[in-house]
């Protein structure tokens, strides 16, 4: 399977290089790119120097007007480009009726008012309808017909994964969930900001975007709504670590009456049995380092019976599973694989 | 002044040899260590290397019995021993009438009962009721009288200075809050550990003792419950990140009806006026990096109306404000000096 | 193929893991661990758990006496043992006829003296000449027959790859070649210790074992005096800095009259044809960043003409081509297979 | 002393604040910035935030046709502007005969063709001469007289402290020097780029300008040149190391015969009497840990018999020793108190 990658000089980019270099059934055959068209895919993505067939891919840009010409040399089309520029490019190629997987947000509201308030104005708001939410473990019998898959947000996804089997199994209150979550620096992405220089960066931790100001706040909202089957509201605070890659969320929720954490576990156990996903033993708590590089995400439950809480923690890499290896795993579900096929599973340790 | 540190070859050791170097009133005259000793400073505390009058002080092995030569040599002296060894220390130095900071758990806690379950027997449980906790900010009039200062913990601190004002000022529900703290590795200790090898440490975040099993949960119920007026339990998530030093604490709690941030600040900035805590202005959040080696605290307060909580956060430097410097800055009010006199308040940035 | 690795609890045990898990021929069938004996591999190499036939396979202790059994279930056996252990097993193995690729410094050497004055003595000497050194580069025709591989040290094999095309070449005097190497912790290796206590690794950088007192050295030396034709000595200078991963060697040598960097390129070029080293162009400096998790190397020439040097730089990962990725690399070149069959050839970036 | 910074908001600007704050005899009464101007300090420097006096001061922006009404504030005047620009702003307050220490490069060269090939045209190459250049321990003598005061670059300072003993005392060849270098990220200053993103400068250890392209290769020349009484070329290799301060300099020189190590420390420990340089006993070698916020520098020396080499290494913290503690330290002299007044020495461990 001929695959294309538009916006391969990001990270998530250059994380789906990777992952598709060693993916038995990808070939990739199309890499874009806007500021850096013209250069060999190496001189942008340093670690592809000397990779025939991939290192000397040459960068384009994407025009949508030919988008046609790109859907003949692909058949699927990865779709990393920061939102609003993502939904044009999304459109057009979904015009040449070839399968894309975004991932950025611009597909991954179902109601457009939420897209608007937090994004801008949507390009092609008929298009959402069309669009997957492309987390496999909740969305699995959807992906086979998306013909544009919405790869979800990081911090969603490590959100998400926890949370999912306690609300799907009316284990915990819909109401009062925290999400308190820690990033590496490179979900921020590859342009240089204050923030992520690395001398203000390394050696300090801080909160960003508290008290329900950041975007992925409500994409976790209409997620885990969905799956409690009540429209609920969360506390997210993310904030920034001094690592490169994971995110590890720390999740707080009241438990029903009685309930143990190896329900909580079993629960998940069930949810998650095929997919890549780990439900840590008792007395285990996930750690990043232990799913670097990997598209497996890592989950665990304590209950706090003193203080009446659930902590479920979730680790994954967030441009791993938090996004390319993920977004890989939905076109693998997409096709009937496994979902898990050519994905590294067993994460970079140490 | 001349004061003794037993403990010197430990991190907060070191901090102190660190700080009482630059102070205009303290003049370090004896160092201790147990399996360093012989050793000139120099040898286990490297920064020291070359500085006369301190780098080559050789460290002695502290023996209770003779408790009374080091009186001699000192008239106050810091206590930087592992919680049990350091209660022995601190009860024969006690006994010479010589003012000690101790900086171990030993003298925390008013409940003994508390104590032994979380630590084990008390060698000297009669001398608690002698002894004042040493932060400076909620126990400032006890201090020039206490014998004993037992100085915080470095999480509780974290977590005491930014709930306290909303306590104290009944802004917010004592029951229901949640703390969640990152600390740098340095909150460790020196000796080397699986969990803190620099490659298990580096590029890894992960949450540990969850669900109450923490020490430092109980230490910060008794002062948040003495400050709150109630008794009140906390769930209380410590978790390592990838750095040296630094606490970040994000704290939540259900506000009262109406509550705004910048009356939390206001209650705040009140009850801090004069101490070196900095409450950040609307929009600011602590940053550890930002208070890195300095004795001050950094903190902020936001409220997600939506979701009706209180984010309090709070910076320290574990070692500094959150042991060395804050148990300098509890002599120096026992002194009636200034709080902050001859300690840095300018974080070293970055 | 069936593979064991004895020593799976370490960190090149480990990586052998990661690295066996996508190797389309080999197939993990045996872990073995001293101290962890009886333990899931996934409680020691926790980037498994949840991975079914790796995670949950059971780690054995070794011994030696019992070599036939473990030859009955795998048809190479890799060997990630500390130097001195990893000799009485290699042995034992040997004996069984099975193949041993083996990651220690025990049968790196071709004067047993050289073993003895670094090392201590050798507990099967006669067997060193059954060696083949593991760099497939250098001594590819002898792979496929060899019975003992053994891998080459990771300072050596980022020192080697840099300077074999210019010796090889006559490209450089033989003599007053300086190597300045700058290493990740991880080599260090798994087991804790002050050096490697993340508060005194991060955010230093030093030296240890300067002026001809690391065992890498005379390693260095007998492959450069081989390919160089020539008995010649090094200065070698390792550092470490704080990453988790990665060896960057600068090399300082005397250039031939009128030598240019473009042709140390081609001379790097023609000898590394086919391998997975990348010469990268003029202008480019290599970077560890961009071969993490990689079995590729990376090597850059620059002549200073002012001063009369060549500037030979080499970045690989020390746990994949500075060990593991290379064990695997030298058993696919023995099994007559491309050298980075299996093997990740795009790094983790960033 | 009233002190003002001109270029406040940079790193090396921020190190002056922290340092000035605990000076006994400085006080900071003006702050300036450019971008910033308008801004609280406490804005642009956040550690500075809540501490009155400092973190309030409003930063302006300099106006060289206003340089008489910062005389009036001021008595000395610290200048942390980018080169060029700060050799405008260095003139107009030299015209108002006010004492200025320029941490640019502007006036470190005696020979302006040197300045002019690396930097570009001198606007005022006639104050050169009036120029000393501000390693106090080669210059002392000139101190006090000196109106501009050119601060030393991070990489010479630590290169030239561990050789100019071994040039001074005629041990070593001035010929052939080989100055290996690696520095925290810090050092390439505030503004973000691609090579001090966190996630591309985390975890990856580079050379840069290799082969002889470095600003600051000429200025170790020109002061080892002075030192030794030799013109002499070094080979400089710069190299960016993960964290953020900090340089560890490897320097390797060819000894005179029958030369010892302790002979080169004897040599250091003398020129260095009374100066904040460390000379380190046998067996210990520098780490830029040991000297984290420190005016101090370590130096180190160890002979490679066999292979005939001085390895002498020198670590300090770039923005502290290498740029701010040492405008300070000039400054000191120059006024004819210790070095060291009020300067942190006791680094930061860990």
């Amino acid at each position: 399977m001929r695959v294309a990658i538009v916006g391969a000089a990001g990270y998530t980019g250059a994380e789906l290089v990777r992952l598709i270099h060693t993916h038995p059934k990808l070939e990739l055959t199309w890499v874009g790119a806007k500021e850096r068209a013209g250069q060999r895919l190496s001189d942008a993505v340093p670690s592809t120097a000397g990779i025939a067939g991939t290192g000397d891919l040459v960068l384009s840009e994407f025009d949508p007007a030919k988008a046609a010409d790109l859907a003949d040399q692909a058949d699927a089309v990865f779709c990393a480009l920061p939102h609003a520029a993502s939904a044009a490019a999304v459109a057009a190629i979904f015009d040449t009726g070839t399968r894309v997987i975004d991932l950025s947000a611009d597909f991954r509201f179902r109601d457009v008012a939420v897209y608007t308030e937090w994004y801008g104005e949507h390009p092609r708001p008929e298009l959402l309808e069309k669009a997957v939410y492309g987390l496999p473990e909740l969305h699995r019998a959807e992906l086979p017909d998306a013909k544009i898959i919405a790869s979800p947000g990081c911090y969603p996804t490590s959100a998400i994964l926890p949370l999912a089997p306690l609300l799907a199994g009316d284990l915990i209150e819909p109401r009062g969930i925290i999400v308190d979550s820690k990033s590496g620096v490179s979900g921020a992405g590859r342009k240089p900001s204050p923030s992520t220089h690395y001398a203000e960066a390394a050696e300090g931790v801080r909160a960003y975007k508290v008290a329900g100001q950041h975007r992925h706040g409500p994409e976790i909202e209409q997620e885990l709504s969905l799956v409690g089957k009540t429209a609920l509201s969360i506390v997210f605070t993310p904030h920034l670590v001094p690592m490169t890659r994971g995110i590890l969320t720390t999740a707080y929720a009241a438990p029903i009456e009685g309930l143990t954490a190896e329900r909580c576990r079993e629960a998940a156990r069930k949810l998650y049995a095929g997919a890549p996903v780990t439900v840590l033993d008792a007395g285990r708590s996930p750690d990043t380092l232990w799913v670097r590089g990997s598209a497996r995400a890592h989950v665990s439950y304590e209950i706090d019976d003193r203080a009446g809480r659930v902590i479920a923690i979730c680790a994954i890499d967030n441009l791993s599973r938090g996004a390319s290896a993920q977004a890989i795993q939905a076109l693998n579900v997409g096709m009937g694989w496994p979902d898990a096929l050519g994905l590294p599973e067993v994460g970079m340790f140490p």
